[in-house]
């Protein structure tokens, strides 16, 4: 039986062997979870790159810039890390291409690219995840992005709630990362939203707008979509 | 209100800054619940040393060695890492100073050094702890010795049942690591043993002996003693 390991920090890969296996990337808040809203919405790929300048410069080729830095949007570039950034047609995105660069987010899938394949999580397309997983029945790390390195809740509740669905056909007993977060995930699951407005993450975004986010940002199987990161970019599979 | 914050692991101990902080390392199976009982049975001090061959050497200056890797007593030295080598009576350590090194207790004390004070941590001191912690009123940071680097539950428990006791005075919302380990420690409270026989350390370790020390070192209360690193040295304040 496969398994099912979690890491809750980038800062930790160094412990973890991606080799033969599919690294799941999350980052709740929002990076991951804005990534999968644009692809939904139409955009043709994503270049995830580390730094702002580099992000602005890919403008040049055509590309739509979303940058967002200490949860902000960037100056200077055409959309944040908001999921609503794809979805309030302020910015025409279908059939653009879009260079993101996120604190942690973007840290994260690099750090993951020696994985078989790097599929990118959130809970709105958790089932499409799901289904790849089981098709590909091979051992699963899911690499949390984490807030500046450090453990953070809601990427914690997604790997459970992964974890959770996956329970019958992988070994999710064999780590106290995913017995921790399985447990954390049946806590929080009543009422997710709920749960995180307690974070640390959650109150640092303190303001309607991120509530708004947080809410849609929790909401599972909205979009049946599972993007790849490979060659330097992510696209749909 | 101080703060207390948790590092679930040293790996991740550049993340924090312990300065002007009280630090609280643990390793619940086995090397800090070890420690504490080998204090409280009158152990003058303790020397933790990272290498085995620099255990073995300070037997020539009059130690006890004591040393474990991957859970089993090394080989050539007095004691293995389980509390009982401190009680069943076979070694006689009372007035003895003890050198001792074990896989991952010994690399969370020397990180975390930077700290005003490192404080050794176990459920069978957690009272005593508890009130020294109160009366120091500093900012504190649980630094989880973890497996191999990685997050493992019975440290996380512990500075859960640490964070529950120190709520009234101490800010435990500001950190997801916290909210985490609060949330496991109330899961896990109403039967600490039960809930690790699940963990994968406590699998690792399975047989009747480890067991046996499991559920000793999950014992609360039981030593009224404060140890601390300092000088190279733990001793009782």
């Amino acid at each position: 039986m496969p398994t099912l390991d979690i890491c809750f920090s980038p800062e930790l890969l160094p412990l973890y062997n991606l080799t033969g296996r599919v690294a799941v990337v999350v980052d709740i808040l929002r990076a991951t979870s804005s990534i999968v809203t644009a692809l939904a919405q139409g955009v043709a790929h994503l270049v995830p790159v580390s730094e702002l300048a580099e992000c602005r410069a890919l403008a040049a080729s055509g590309y739509l810039t979303a940058a967002e830095r200490d949860g902000r949007q960037a100056e200077g570039v055409d959309l944040g890390n908001s999921p609503f950034g794809y979805l309030d047609g302020l910015v025409l995105v279908r059939g653009r291409k879009v260079a993101i660069t996120t604190t942690n987010g973007t840290r994260a899938l690099h750090l993951s690219q020696t994985a078989d394949t790097v599929v990118v999580g959130a809970f709105l397309n958790l089932a499409a995840v799901v289904a790849f997983l089981r098709q590909q029945n091979k051992d699963i790390v899911v690499v949390c992005a984490g807030w500046k390195g450090k453990f953070c809740l809601e990427d914690t509740l997604y790997a459970g709630a992964l974890a959770a669905r996956l329970a019958d056909t992988f070994d999710t007993t064999d780590s106290d990362a995913t017995l921790a977060a399985l447990d954390l995930w049946h806590t929080a699951a009543p009422d997710v939203a709920s749960y995180l407005l307690k974070s640390s993450h959650v109150r640092r975004l303190n303001s309607l707008e991120s509530h708004k986010d947080m809410e849609f940002c929790v909401r599972p199987d909205v979009y049946d979509i599972v993007p790849v990161f490979q060659n330097g970019r992510i696209e749909l599979l």
